[in-house]
């Protein structure tokens, strides 16, 4: 039986209209933020959560994206940060009257441009709030605000004996605010779902300033559309987040994880589909790290790997509740790997090397900053078995344009981080990189895959989605950001819209 | 910490306008099927796949809701048959030219009157496109039309050491297309999910006949708004499905249910939340049969099941890889069922014992419909710690009312299967429905539930919704269904449209 589903149409990325800056959407006209209306602001939030001076407005205007991406700012022409629900809602009835932009911003360690202030107007912080309202062990729920850092979610739940799957690289940092409306994947996608499979229920401020509940403290609901799961992964462009109520599980009793160097990436992502295909094992994660991953890693944290001078590595995750299931379970992943190349096996058993571990593989992306000012962080998925054809495709392009790239990620879903990295001296990057992501687009497609996996459309992949959507799809979005958001106040310029 | 999230306001379900009777939505005025229109069908879709005689259009009028249940009779004008998504959507562009109703069906095992053409029209009925059309071994997916029967996909993935996790009662009879369009849940949901949870793509017929894919073969995608898991439980309301890409997983190498007698509904239900809050075990499963259910099925099957003279069955589905772990855990499960009550631990561990286990548990739906002809099945859901407390009000409103009812489903994700049951001699029986539905959903509101968990909405609980969903939700997803459907001819009178 053979069905190929390939849900675009496969002619090429052509080099089309639609520069590097940003555009209003559809020529709306929107409302400057005038000394009347910070006023205005400062009457409703408190002087204290309100600020118009240049300095706080360039930190508020960024994530991560590298700030040599854009052509021009996109400068908040306020920023705010909310305490309440309340104090949300007065804000955007406010804006929604007023016509001005409002972008609600996470930790911005967003990749994708998704909190930067694409038509100015107002950035709206959560960083006040920030407070894990409820851990509830009788129905194994969380209930945060959006400014709570991931990891802190995670420390909350284990305190008690349970599980938030949720394991962004960012974690550390990122708020969950952001994870839920960038549906953030991260490093149990395959075990545990995205973001959004942990999303019981969202407290949603709409754009007029409405207050609402998507959803509840239920498993399950079919009361409705399922808008809690609409919002998820919607980037700002629908409503506010402004309270989650998140599942938990209980915490396995353990968990191991083997680092697995191979002699070059074919055999380690030829071998990484092979954990469920052949050894029908689920993991918690399968991970890529490229040599240039290792090498920049090592770097970075001046420190060595073991296998650091193999060509790849895989990182495995496994959990279980015994540590006899789970040592024959690491043996026949183990041999599985040795069967498919790998050259050595090392199992982190216990917290310290087990840290160790995931420290290099969560700081690359902070190395590849580090190190390189002029990038792409590409974001890339495929179905898993193309995975390989993609990183043949991708050394081919990179070998033919002379370009660096460091590539890792989520071999195990089939999400590649890409990363095009530039010298310094390095003549007409932006074109270079332009040409690049488009072949690398173009192949994507070409294998089924899509555009972005976990990181966003944001302002940074706006323009090319068009190529992966269809027109149908493409003015469906519109009507049901519409549909939503009439007056186009809601984070604009992301996405499609 | 604790923080009591309620979605609607806690006053009572009143008896309020709307009748039983559907109405069309908003004063739409549908064209009718006139022999011409049926003819223009015979060519576009072949005669053989359409149907005008009287005997068709009732026997494709009805779900699985009690036919006593209408007021009146909803009764299609014309049954087609498509044999291919280009016929579907000739169809679609013809209906929406048109302005003539098109209710799609499954297999018409529905609980809620999805699938009852409200507003007479065409019904489509998916029988004819029922083909796998691939197992993919290195994906991990399989891709099928939507009249496939559910429990033959999870063969289908079997035969290659394949898990579908989707596991409705109905599983043997229902289409996959309709498990979608509902989101039906089944037994497997605490570990799972729902439908949904195993949705990865779908291939849709929007209103005016364009065709498109949502989603991919992709373990995530971020790429644009999630419409395929807005698709999902949207009951046929947004877009036609016509393929559905489903997530397979690792087999499991082995299960093994417990089956577990309580002396009452009320130690069974305070057991069922212990096994992951106390235990720390994720079953697959836990199930419970009230008294009456035992014996209702025992006298369907006419067999004796094991324990059946107690109070009531937990049924409890374990899965592992390991005979040994997985005899450590039904242990340690079966120790912490007697702690809480137990009167015995009956463990089935070989597919034939399973089986007989499994039978009595997915009959009593149809016992119910066997042994009475005036009922009303419910599917109220509540946060798992409400389940006592909600249990307890039924016994209250039963004991007040003198009704009979049988209560069973999936405790372990709090979703109970409330059977209000009526004698052939009850006078006044659907005044008394009535109140008693009326007084349940109050009572399951104000525990933090809502209307249905897994049965949908439909026809049958419509005028409920509007005190589980507040004005702004409701006006949302009126202008959702306009952006996708603005001539309203996707299944009209259900949800709130």
């Amino acid at each position: 039986m053979h069905v190929l589903h390939r849900d675009a149409p496969s002619a090429g990325i052509g080099n089309d209209s639609g520069g590097q800056a940003p555009q209003a959407w559809e020529g709306m006209n929107y409302a400057p933020v005038t000394p009347e209306v910070t006023t205005a602001l400062e009457a409703l939030l408190g002087s204290r959560n309100v600020a118009a001076d240049l300095e706080k407005r360039e930190a508020y205007s960024y994530d991560e994206v590298a700030k040599q991406f854009w052509e021009e700012p996109h400068l908040a022409e306020v920023v705010v940060f909310p305490e309440t629900t309340e104090q949300v809602s007065a804000l955007l009835a406010f804006a929604n009257e007023r016509h001005i932009p409002v972008t609600p911003r996470g930790a911005g360690t967003g990749l994708s441009g998704g909190a930067v202030p694409a038509c100015g107007g107002i950035v709206l912080s959560f960083e006040r709030m920030n407070r894990i309202l409820e851990v509830d062990t009788e129905n194994l729920t969380i209930t945060v605000e959006p400014g709570v850092v991931t990891a802190d979610i995670s420390k909350a739940a284990a305190r008690e004996g349970l599980l938030y799957a949720g394991d962004p690289c960012s974690g550390d940092a990122s708020f969950i605010g952001g994870n839920v409306a960038e549906n953030a994947g991260g490093n149990k996608v395959i075990k545990y779902g995205p973001t959004g499979a942990s999303v019981l229920a969202l407290e949603a401020v709409l754009a007029d300033g409405s207050v609402t509940w998507f959803g509840g403290k239920r498993r399950k609901d079919v009361t409705g559309y399922d808008f809690a799961h609409l919002l998820v992964g919607s980037e700002g462009t629908l409503a506010v987040i402004t309270k989650i109520v998140l599942k938990l599980l209980p915490l396995p009793a353990r968990v191991v994880d083997l680092l697995v160097p191979f002699p070059d990436t074919e055999s380690a992502v030829t071998c990484a589909s092979k954990i469920m295909t052949e050894g029908k094992i689920l993991p918690a994660s399968v991970e890529l790290m490229d040599h240039r991953s290792i090498s920049l890693t090592e770097r970075f944290l001046n420190t060595r790997l073991p296998g650091g001078d193999a060509g790849a590595h895989l990182i495995i995750q496994l959990e279980g509740n015994s540590a006899e299931l789970l040592a024959d379970e690491y043996e026949r992943v183990g041999d599985l790997c040795r069967k498919w190349g790998a050259l050595e096996v090392f199992v982190a058993d216990n917290r310290n090397s087990r840290d160790k571990l995931w420290k290099a593989r969560k700081s690359i992306a902070e190395a590849v900053i580090a190190f390189y000012s002029k990038y792409s962080k590409e974001d890339v998925v495929v179905p898993t078995s193309a995975v390989p054809e993609l990183l043949k495709a991708l050394g081919d392009l990179c070998e033919r344009r002379g370009l660096e790239t460091v590539t890792f990620g989520h071999v195990g879903d089939g999400n590649m981080h890409v990363n095009l990295l530039f010298g310094e001296d390095r003549q007409n990057w932006k074109e270079t990189m332009e040409e690049a992501r488009r072949e690398l687009y173009t192949v994507t497609q070409q294998l089924g895959g899509t555009l972005s996996g976990e990181h966003g459309i944001g302002l940074k992949r706006k323009k090319y989605v068009s190529h992966f959507l269809d027109e149908a799809q493409i003015a469906l979005m519109k009507r049901v950001k519409l549909a939503f958001d009439p007056k186009g106040i809601l984070n604009p310029g992301k996405l499609v819209v």
